[in-house]
């Protein structure tokens, strides 16, 4: 099969309930209309075999993830999400891995609705570059600037999982297949980031560790946090598979949960209860903005650097 | 360096003529505005090294590069750039490559007020994708689907130079210069497509050898087309150092150029006389689009096939 062999059969799919595409796959550029109302949000990310997943990863696991990566981006900013582009470098071109891949990435993007409008195919090293494109009510995004002291952050789900699948022990133990599916497959947040609009004065996705990506958050804002260690939510599955100090140290500096950190004012307690509810997530709150700047960190010891993964 | 330091280093700029940016480089995704009266124009490419530029390629021409064969798919449509998004995959994070990366890729956006306005850097094979995002008034993008029996096909500057600089002669004859730098630099032809609009009834950029890109033409306007190559367009650098056949063969099927093939009617001579005088540039008629299918080529042995570049 040629390249546009391939994209005909895999890639060139109806998505009837898509909005505002002019032009798909099969043309020189693609072209989307944007409501006047809305503002355009804009996330790129690339996965490259061996750095961002390990290289026996199932396709249908890649296709998913290369997707949820970039969702987890809107969801953070209160996007929805309705746009993919896909440039997929690839050493052959294999059908059954081809199908399977794709297998992946349409059963997530068929979730929200999204149109694959347009992309690129080539040879090369195995790596998996998405963009997705999100509407917002124009003024409307949460940012990673707006953090006030004396606002909680919260974070969404449990931590630590995705980080722990990539342990000698995680990869062989009893609940291996649920750490692996952490990483794997991770589910971007998307309903309560939209959710959050309105009520969150920051947010972030947790890709590379939640002191990390934290961080983001205090520069953004020029805020500083205390966070209380004991408090991470670990998920059950973490907690028996990990000593106290071990399960802790992951949930704060292992990344790909893909989990929400954001900040929100104490007078918005009533209304995350409600929407935690509403969206039957779990919402736990480990900190507090302060003035100042820097990341303090209670019952960890205060000796270590808590930074996320770095590629450079 | 870490990742952060980089980008903040080499690809965090002001671009004040920017347009429409609500969000820049620095937070989980990008925001920009749409005007109610545009629509939105996408086009993403990979460039990899080895495949898309020998791997001994200048940071700065490969910087350059990277840009330059969006843009050229934005100008097949007509569109106006304005924003850019870059996902850069790096074996090592050196400082003097990211320098001459950066300025030839600002060297090329600067010339036309584009705003970097997200992205993505990791460790990984070389590789760089950039997805270029234009506006187009509603309505007048020019596609490849609107090419009548008839039109005339049009083909702008000189084509095979780039092809011809990959050939052993090309890399060290007279000449070498001068073609490498018609592989290294191309230029996207944006006035040009933009001055198309309401003209010409297709257009693609050629990118995989005009045989091939006439052929996505000739598919999706269902129409077949007679060419003629003896009046292919080339350098007075290429017929002075190759046979007459060889040139005429790399102008059919040597990729690289991003020079505009397109379609217009007879009605349209004078507008694009016009056209070409104002824009400073060659338009060569080079045959015309018949009812049928499939692509006619006087001149050249009818047993060869012409397809462009396939990776697969």
């Amino acid at each position: 099969m040629n390249e546009y062999e391939i994209i005909e059969k895999f890639f060139k799919r109806q998505t009837p309930d898509a909005v505002g595409v002019i032009l798909g796959i099969g043309d020189d550029a693609a072209i989307v209309r944007v409501p006047a109302d809305r503002e355009l949000v804009l996330a790129i990310d690339t996965l490259v075999a061996g750095v961002h997943f390990p290289r026996e990863t199932a396709p249908e696991d890649i296709g998913w993830k290369a997707l949820a990566v970039n969702l987890g981006d809107l969801a953070a900013m209160g996007a929805e999400p309705h746009w993919v582009t896909l440039s997929l470098s690839l050493p052959e071109a294999d059908e059954d891995w081809l199908s399977r891949f794709a297998q992946g990435f349409f059963q997530l993007a068929g979730r929200y609705g999204l149109a694959l409008i347009g992309g690129d195919l080539c040879r090369g090293p195995l790596a998996v570059t998405v963009q997705a494109h999100g509407l917002v009510p124009a003024g409307q995004a949460i940012t990673r600037a707006g953090a006030r002291p004396g606002d909680r952050i919260y974070v969404s789900g449990t931590l630590g999982d995705a980080g722990y699948s990539l342990t000698e022990a995680g990869c062989h133990g009893p609940y291996r297949r649920y750490f692996r599916g952490r990483l794997d497959r991770p589910e971007p947040r998307l309903k309560l980031g939209q959710a959050l609009r309105g009520i969150a004065t920051s947010a972030i996705d947790i890709s590379d560790g939640l002191a990390g990506d934290l961080a983001h958050i205090l520069n953004a804002s020029h805020v500083g946090a205390e966070l209380d260690a004991t408090r991470l939510p670990l998920s059950r599955e973490l907690q028996m598979a990990t000593e106290y100090e071990e399960g802790r140290r992951l949930a704060l500096t292992a990344g790909d949960d893909y989990e929400l950190c954001f900040t929100a004012a104490p007078a918005s307690d009533a209304a995350i209860e409600q929407l935690a509810a509403e969206n039957r997530v779990r919402l736990t709150v480990v900190g507090t903005i302060q003035s100042g700047s820097g990341l303090k960190c209670l019952e960890i010891s205060r000796d270590e650097q808590y930074t996320g993964y770095r590629h450079f």
